[in-house]
């Protein structure tokens, strides 16, 4: 029988995963409030360098102001990683193409990462922490974008 | 222990993801016959708003024509949320990213989501319904594409 | 109660699933040697048709060789497919968006499938071997990369 502790995690794996895609579902209907409600109400989400949102309520209208720029987004969730660090606290990693279309036509697309630490509540794992950095972005400037630490490699 | 229904539930999921999978990979390689294979016989099917397709034998001509189309494409399904109505019936949603070459050349990106219904055959899980909706579309006019839904927001 | 071998495959899916992250993570991190460490020692792994790297050195300096390449990346991993063939062996198919920014500012994406085998080790699931097939490719010539094998369908 494989270790119960390792199954209970995998229902826990789920749930995060669940609510991570129910985040992006949000934005893409347009749906603030309920995009919030992936997150605790004390929660810290930076989409920009150096920025942090602290609330959910502050969340929310950052949130309602952002989505309100465009006509129509699409994100996209994958590369999921999740790190329990207790039976109650999570740190996940997981990347996202999000496409966006502005009211005048133009278009722009983040290749992305989520950072997060996730926390079990009484109504289940919600959104901690999230911060966006920016693998990069076409149609857009990304160096005003949190890079993503990229290592400065060069060949040899 | 775990709850036993729940990891019951977690392979019925590990199933339907690798279905879901099945499918784009089929559409990829152009085989249509075994894309529609992973549907039930008395499916339906929608990938224009109020046009549904009856039936497996119908799905698959309709697959056959729509992949002639093009010389290339690839579809990448994500976002993967299921939820169980019974034991052998679920309501899915997923994102997918659907790139496409046509034999001009030319190029169009499909940003969608599939709503779906499952069931459990005696042959494993397989589509039930399912139904396109778009977020958007880049390199064709997406006024033709089932719309998803959003909600009409504005900045206050 | 849930068969106990086959939950026993859901925490080696779970584990296939997460090296999968982060092969693409350190990619786009550029990370070379970390990214090979995610291969046995004794590797094979295929980029460009007919052409195999043997062993994790050689991979290494080729994946150094091939990030310094590029700015930017980003590695979007999905419709993981996964089907045990032993205990300790799998085989494995997934889908990749892998966009490229160059140092002349130039992009491409590629639209790919890896095709693995996986070995459990002592230090846990790792490639045995990765070939990566294109489906395309915008922004470079695809007709030097891999194909998918799509099948040459006309409509009737």
């Amino acid at each position: 029988m494989p270790d119960p502790s390792l199954l209970a995690q995998l229902l826990d794996r789920q749930e995060i995963t669940a609510v991570m895609a129910a985040y992006a579902r949000w934005a893409d209907l347009n749906q603030p409030e309920r995009q919030a409600a992936t997150f605790v109400q004390d929660c810290r989400v930076s989409y920009h360098p150096g920025d942090w949102i602290a609330g959910r309520e502050a969340l929310t209208e950052q949130l309602r102001a952002a989505l309100a720029r465009y006509v129509q987004t699409s994100h996209h969730v994958s590369n999921i990683e999740i790190d329990f660090e207790g039976p109650d606290t999570a740190a996940a990693q997981s990347a996202v193409i999000a496409w966006h279309r502005r009211h005048d036509g133009s278009e722009w697309t983040l290749y992305g990462r989520y950072v997060d630490r996730w926390t079990r509540t009484e109504a289940g794992w919600r959104l901690a922490e999230r911060e966006l950095r920016a693998a990069g972005a076409v149609g857009r400037d990304d160096r005003e974008l949190p890079p993503l630490g990229r290592a400065c490699g060069t060949p040899t």
